[in-house]
């Protein structure tokens, strides 16, 4: 039996955001395996065997990937949004560079999906329509001062921003400490979008000017879209858009 | 009849990348508007009207999408990747904030997409594991200085980059420009993954150092992926992929 491991992204939470290749990946696999809200989202059957994990444990949960693939099983590692995104895909490569030499010659396939900025921007309008960055404003793997200056540098580059992970309770401060950044470099009343759950019924989009910003606005489940200089409300209408233009 | 515009993404070429929601509504649709490759890529159908456009004529296809939703027709403007990157939904809002008040009260929703950067990503292993930006290196909205102001922010905040556009018969030098940019900021051998036309017949991916990387490489159907400093080939494997530690 040829084993073969897909890491797939199951977007945002809504099923009419799964890809059909990622649908017809799961419909073939043996085995799924992520953290214990992503495999949820997988229907059970026969010959499927459910592998749910705790957060932050990425790296055990790849090995475990590679480990069923090489005895052959067809492996799903699931991740929400796009697996290449803050997410596993990196985690898998990450195993596989330092670990069982065998693992370099497996089947390995990355299959994206929709990411959680984009669902919020789509839904919010076209907030990331000119040039972007996404941040992981996480500090698990990254020292805060890196984090620091990598947002003072795409908000003086006039980056629409999108935050992931802004906020949760072993980092309550991040986000607050790059509002106070946004605060200090761009001192105007530039909109900010807070997407929570996009797609799922506690789907919940609010905007506020970056002075009245607050981290408080955020949760586990919130991804944050700050707009560049240029991104405005359509007044009359609940979109936000940032034109096309530079000026 | 009620109308209404939907602003979809068809994702990077193959049909098992197009979401349940976005065939849906084509399914439902009596028009569909946009490029021609674009709209050739949605089957013919009786009560369907096919409404194929040429290239740089964003808003004249952004005001007659509106005028026929306001008609009462059933309206999808459709994108390749990602509406809200570099395409269609910042051109549609731009004509509601400066067009027919009618406009602004349509039933108007944007349909996410898989966006090329992400499906090239995808295909190449995880080079977006780590904070990244997306810049469109056409000159056609924005001056050439903030296009090389951008790009030399985005290297010194060691994002990898995702250019958009980074080519065409108008812009020949785009990519040259920002390359140099990259080598005079950078001064390493970084990997550069190229790569035409992702998910088609036609697909082709190349990774080269930054030192190697020439303009050539590129052409209209390419999206240019430059990895950060800590971006790096999987040994004995064709996969690249950006770490998620920062250090």
């Amino acid at each position: 039996m040829n084993g073969w491991l897909a890491i797939a992204g199951l977007g945002p939470g809504d099923d009419a955001m799964v890809t059909p290749e990622v649908s017809d990946a799961l419909a073939e696999a043996t085995d799924v395996i992520g953290y214990i809200p992503y495999v949820a989202r997988v229907a059970p059957r026969d010959g499927l065997t459910l592998h749910p994990s705790d957060n932050r444990v990425e790296l055990d949960r790849a090995r475990h990937a590679l480990e069923l693939a090489r005895a052959g099983h067809r492996v799903v590692v699931v991740s929400s949004g796009d697996p290449g995104v803050f997410a596993m895909a990196a985690a898998i490569f990450e195993a596989v560079e330092h670990g069982d030499p065998a693992w370099a010659l497996l089947d390995i396939r990355v299959l994206p999906g929709i990411t959680a900025m984009l669902a919020a921007a789509a839904r919010a309008g076209a907030p990331l329509g000119h040039d972007f960055c996404a941040i992981n404003l996480s500090d698990n793997l990254k020292p805060q001062a890196i984090i620091d200056r990598r947002v003072r540098l795409a908000a003086e580059a006039d980056f629409a921003i999108a935050f992931y992970n802004p906020r949760s309770r072993a980092r309550p401060d991040g986000l607050a400490t790059a509002l106070a950044i946004l605060r200090d470099t761009c001192a105007d009343r530039r909109p900010i979008l807070f997407a929570r759950a996009v797609s799922t019924a506690q789907e919940h989009l609010h905007v506020v000017a970056l002075p009245d910003a607050r981290a408080e606005l955020a949760d586990m489940r919130t991804v944050v879209i700050v707009g560049s200089s240029r991104t405005r409300m359509v007044p009359g209408t609940r979109f936000l858009y940032t034109p096309r233009s530079a000026a």
